[in-house]
């Protein structure tokens, strides 16, 4: 594990520059050393004072999003591709202007239940976008991650085993996956193979429980998920997620169908979520070790 | 456990009285006792004659649905609660007509992924018109069960809890809940002791695959499941329910997000899924056997 | 969870008056406020200084053991029987001149590999035998609990169910059950139906891994046995136990069969325990609760 | 999997011709093709017979045994190693003169309880003993297997990691490891990783519950077991292996500790644990294949 984060949505709902640098400073006095910011509007943000508070907090940031349905990249229409490319360069652009390292989530289609099935077509549309936007990102400095998500927010990468071939098919060897613990437990026969067949493909991972509440209390298998992390000498970056309707972003609360409150003291949630991932990783590492030595 | 029955999607997209008859054929000829039609448009089949074939075949037909954006029984809007009565209404006689026992699924809600959080007044708007069309099946003699569903299929009954307050609320002692290892594995923080919790406010359950594949290639941890079916001696029904886009029933896989294959061969997908249901269950009452008894 | 102890092999083979003293405050400072002493032998030590140290960090004491083959109350042989109940009752003199508050273990015979089956007659000697001692303890103002250990450390009491049985036939109702994880692992079908089963029967509870290193690192599934604990309502003590060929007491390793170092260093050994175990019951009632409302 | 076995002792506590034979046809019964036979007493049975009659029944032979404290080959006594070699030796002729195909178990030390640590020049006596033994082996077409078992039947080797340090100081290449669910499960950190760490060394793999009794009914997390099987592509035997004191072996029963009734239908045990094993095994290589390919 290079650096443990938490998602901004558990501080705020993200609409003003003075819940952005609360967030800032929650997760960096809980000890968190990334946040991730999802669906960024750069346009209602002053980016600089977000980054220099970072810089001086020893925050990293990655921001988040998935497409709109009318600049789907995964789309047979042209239009749509177009304006979903045009999203994707200004989103890579206020990451490099935020001071970020990386953007990542469903940036190859829309994020939201489709009602049509995934096309040919449509696929390599949005690997030919990906690639595109990969161009970008270099020159900025910024890092390409593709998060794997459940049928119900995409229906183009659900699984890790689709997640691997279209990076293949877009031709860059700087795209990486993001892999989830929640979606993984909806599509995914074996999240602990899935971890270990990706392997240095993972670039991003987020921790989240099944219900997406406290860590610990449901049916994930983490200590699997450690222990493939483990395997695979991880050492990128894990962000916790949990959403509640305690703290409301609208969009994306309708996008993931946040409809109850899972928790509503986010100070113990956060608290708890840090001790949680850091005792897995180190248990995971304490095993892996013990059962390779006599 | 009372009947083990098979979801007819695993043999047809239903749409066909042909269809229908083959997938009754095709569960006796595998061992099922049960079947269940989903969506069923009565007036597009000869409901004696399926009628007529089940009772021959000593397979007994359930009927699910959930209902349709426009008669949304939790809706605050009058005209759409009355379209969605009068919906469920017409559900329960032809369910009566087929020579069905039970009417089961989201039929509190619409199915499907919401764009708005739920209300109190919807709630109360559903539990009421659950009330009444519980007055209905009485008289047809049709049994009806809730479907705790996932985030993504409905916004109202996501856990067994909301499920057990909203039984409660409908003032009835004859409606029960259809509970969904699929389901529980999105919602539930204990799917085992949610299980327990429901003791017998239970009546129908749905096994099925954390991905909706093979039972047993994935992470739903099926032990548990049967080990509380056999701490609250379960005695009614148990049904298969497995997608994939082998078999299309365009409506279905579409509210269901089924955007890939799953498995391709329904008969060993059949076959499997008796023998792991039936080896499980034995082993789960074999468990609290050993357990109990010194 | 009533207070939550460590044993005292975690520190000292406790051979010694510094040991045991030394093992009381390391328990102190590591925020245990129970401490176990196996094998306790009085005439070593200065008993009231013991006390004295324990009453002033506030560490409760419990002392655990098991009888010698030549002093077996499950024995056919009436000098054994007689010699084991007259070991038992000092035992419990020394427990009580210690300031203990309950003497553990397994009590009710031998401790090590039998190479004989039981037999109806000596169960019926056991049980005498404990009801006697149980007399004694009243008096003294201890309790008594037998612990449930695994076929190769006795052959008579090895399940739950096997341990239920014998507190009736003790016809006693104030001796009580001493569960562990390790030795449920190799004996319960299904431990955390045992722990409901058992209710309130249980009164000390032993956390160890299935291989008796770092908890966490190995196959017992926590989650499970603290959910148990939190359906019963656990208010007694949990003791963590974990044994290391670092750490030696040369009857203790042998009758356990210590034969490798699972760990070296107890100091955060010890901590990492507390850690996990409070944190898993935080987990278990969260998920208790998040079970039970909707 | 290359062969399904069985343990004899589901059939017969082995003390007479007639119950080999019987064993051998009710294993051919139940589709096994292949039969373990522990402790075999060369000088008791017509072994040429016994071969025959396995030949025309298509089931192979694999023995088992462990040595007895006198000629214990990690001993630091000349004349006990010295009887442990020449023991070991009798055994691979015994075996070839059956017409088996395999030597395994605890070839490597004392089967039982020990009351000593072990020592490294114990540990350097047996790999030499185990290496000569090989020797022979060789000459007479039989296959040397060492199983790992828990800490209350041997002190040598408890872990796979142990084991595969073992065969390397064996100094050959044609010595293999024997796994077994039910030691791992007492003695690994990770069983599924021990199997994937060990890999092709692997060549016997006896699946046992964790309490001995009915496959499925316990704590082994088989789908993790064959999970590991299919990730490693093991293309070996496995054998079943459950005892009950329903069926009387008196040396075995108490060297293993079995105090109490798993079981008392041997063909429903039998009938039980070839579905289960074959049904796992498939899931788990369908799990592998849905996990690898998109």
């Amino acid at each position: 594990m290079r650096r443990l984060g938490i998602h901004s949505f558990v501080w705020t709902g993200g609409q003003t520059q003075e819940g952005l640098e609360m967030a800032l400073e929650k997760s960096a006095e809980h000890g968190y050393r990334m946040i991730e910011f999802a669906y960024l509007q750069p346009e209602k943000f002053d980016l600089n004072r977000l980054s220099k508070k970072a810089k001086d907090l020893d925050i990293e940031i990655v921001v988040t999003m998935g497409l709109p349905a009318g600049a789907d990249v995964s789309s047979e229409d042209k239009s749509s591709v177009a304006k979903g490319k045009a999203l994707l360069s200004d989103a890579v652009k206020a990451v490099r202007d935020i001071g970020g390292i990386r953007l990542g989530g469903i940036l190859y289609s829309m994020h939201g239940k489709y009602d049509r099935m995934p096309t040919e077509k449509g696929w390599l549309n949005s690997a030919e976008a990906i690639a595109e936007t990969a161009d970008v990102a270099k020159e900025c400095g910024v890092q390409i991650v593709l998060e794997v998500v459940n049928r119900f927010e995409s229906n183009l990468l659900n699984t890790t085993a689709q997640g691997l071939k279209f990076l293949k098919d877009t031709g860059r060897d700087d795209v990486y996956l993001h892999l989830d613990s929640f979606h993984m437990n909806i599509e995914e026969a074996d999240p602990a193979g899935a971890i270990r067949l990706a392997g240095d493909k993972i670039a991003y991972y987020h921790i989240g429980e099944n219900y997406r509440g406290y860590l610990g209390t449901g049916t994930v298998d983490f200590d699997q998920v450690f222990s493939a992390l483990a395997d695979i000498d991880y050492d990128r970056d894990i962000v916790f997620e949990s959403f509640s309707s305690a703290i409301v972003d609208e969009g994306l609360s309708l996008a993931c169908g946040i409809w109850r409150d899972t928790w509503t003291d986010n100070d113990s949630l956060a608290a708890h979520a840090k001790t949680f991932i850091e005792l897995k990783w180190d248990e995971a590492r304490r095993r892996h070790s013990t059962n390779a030595h006599p």
